[in-house]
């Protein structure tokens, strides 16, 4: 399986805001380094640099206004004298208006997060839209034929940014922008499965309202989990997208045997959409040693679950979301790669 | 002019994020200190202390649910460990939803909330009903006739607070609380004045729909101004509420001409409408020297802003909210309440 792959992650690396203090984010370049040398280690194949690609590409599912405040924010930041990380401190909740653009960087940032785990570094920019390009890389190698399954190694992950908010230390949609990629080379369907602990709010929001694009998210139940706000049972897509959004939350302790059942209906949701191309956001926080999650998967399930996604037997993208234990976010994503190569 | 006070405000003092960073609030208890120290050394009047109520008076304009968190939340934060002011990290914004209350801690926080300035301590619970206490102990004076003023020496301010949620150092709406118990008292109309820098977003969004309660508010246009999605002047109110609600949002850097002729015709309007009481929400923040706010108002113009606020005619409670320039924070606040004393 190719690897994409770009250093330009290691411009990134911020605060967080978590249990009442700021401290350095969970979501650290070790984590892409420690992956990259798993897939060495253990031979997956080649590892190749992403093509370049123009902001346009972003805002096939990211507003123009939206990609341009990701671009500019830390010039509009640091040209207030500010030094430290750019972190949003208002957001517009409920009956407060999402309208009008502030002018204000202030403003903007809250205007376009959801939550406090999205500083903007002087090289946020830099490593947020190198990894979208991984995504669009891997899908375009797809898209051309020959292959049938790449590994785009995304960092900062994607799945929690929606069309106009960044957050939980997602900024760009990677997975969004790969599905919109293939469709615009000619797929006429794609499904997501999103394995990641969290829910993927922000690639739902997406899709929410469009059949061309299933989404299926396994994930921690949002009444007491990150990101709390969306990723119930009860929400299925709307309009034209009703009935293409398929949410499984779990409770806290959920191990394999719990978890299975829920990866096998929805891999069975997918193979009767037949995609033309499935898009997998790769968390491995399912992890029974992560820091910030709550579930019990061992080293081995994540074999499993490589052979589950490759039953589904579509052409497969693999976007790497989350994953905070380092110490095994290489063996765990690296598994699920071999699990699904040995399955085909 | 009667003030009602309480040294509960005192339990309270928070860290706020701001600039990227931790720090104290700017809204600290020598606030209240030092304009309980001006209101004696001036002579204003009797300071007395708040009565009792019970929690249902708040949820008159707030939801029980959220009455209820406030008062629980510290407990469920610190049963899980955590020593630090209890701070929200994630908000429902947008397409996320509003609807179900998490069962966790953290996603409560952020469901209830719509900035990172509301942090909640050991103490915050005692010190907001505290101060929400004192706004209805100055409308029960009002109410039971005798004396056609009062000073609400209110700490956490309030009105940023909505219905259901908290911002902005606000926790409970003391002039939406101080309202809703003049009606309750069998007033027909009231009028809220807000005169704070920042746009009183909670107070417009509990009386929006309503024509009982007319709202005006003079502020730092939101384009550029905390708190950025509320506060515009094409905002008028909805349904029975339309032509209820008036904005005045000013530039950075105005000063008392500029900032007269808004006051003077929210004055005119709010006489026309003929309220049975005025709650003036009293912020001193559009001095010129205010660390966080942008008006250029001197000491001497809020003895000039007492005067326009006598000429409407009706009896008026003061309710204390913002104001971050300790020096003259007492100077400030008792000047306009001097000023309209001088003018009746």
């Amino acid at each position: 399986m190719l690897t994409f792959y770009s250093p330009a992650h290691q411009l990134h690396h911020a605060t967080e805001l978590k249990d009442g203090v700021l401290m350095p984010c969970f979501e650290t370049p070790s984590r892409a380094e420690t992956i990259l040398a798993r897939v060495r280690e253990q031979g997956l194949g080649e590892v190749l640099p992403p093509g370049d690609y123009p902001a346009e590409r972003y805002a096939r599912v990211h507003t123009p206004r939206y990609v341009r405040f990701l671009e500019k924010a830390w010039g509009e930041w640091s040209a207030t004298g500010r030094r430290h990380d750019a972190l949003p401190l208002i957001w517009p909740v409920r009956d407060m208006r999402s309208d009008i653009e502030p002018e204000y960087i202030d403003g903007k940032l809250g205007f376009y997060a959801m939550d406090a785990g999205v500083a903007i570094t002087a090289g946020t920019w830099e490593a947020v839209r190198g990894s979208a390009n991984l995504a669009l890389t891997g899908m375009d190698r797809l898209s051309a034929g020959g292959q049938d399954s790449a590994f785009a190694l995304c960092r900062p992950p994607g799945h929690h940014a929606a069309a106009e908010y960044m957050g939980g230390y997602c900024y760009l949609n990677n997975a969004a922008i790969a599905a919109q990629a293939g469709l615009d080379a000619g797929a006429r369907r794609i499904a997501i499965l999103d394995v990641d602990f969290h829910h993927g709010n922000g690639s739902q929001s997406i899709f929410y309202s469009r059949p061309d694009v299933l989404f299926a998210s396994i994930h921690g139940d949002p009444k007491r989990s990150y990101p709390y706000f969306l990723g119930h049972a009860d929400e299925k897509g709307h309009g034209p997208g009703e009935g293409f959004n398929h949410n499984y939350p779990l409770p806290h302790g959920t191990d394999w045997y719990g978890y299975r059942t829920a990866l096998e209906h929805a891999g069975r949701t997918i193979a009767t959409y037949a995609p033309d191309v499935v898009v997998v956001s790769l968390g491995v926080d399912t992890f029974k040693d992560d820091p910030i999650s709550h579930f019990k998967l061992g080293n081995e399930d994540y074999l499993r679950m490589g052979a589950a996604i490759a039953a589904i037997g579509r052409p497969t993208l693999f976007v790497m979301e989350g994953g905070y234990w380092v110490d095994d976010i290489g063996v765990n994503a690296v598994n699920v790669l071999s699990g699904f190569e040995a399955a085909r």
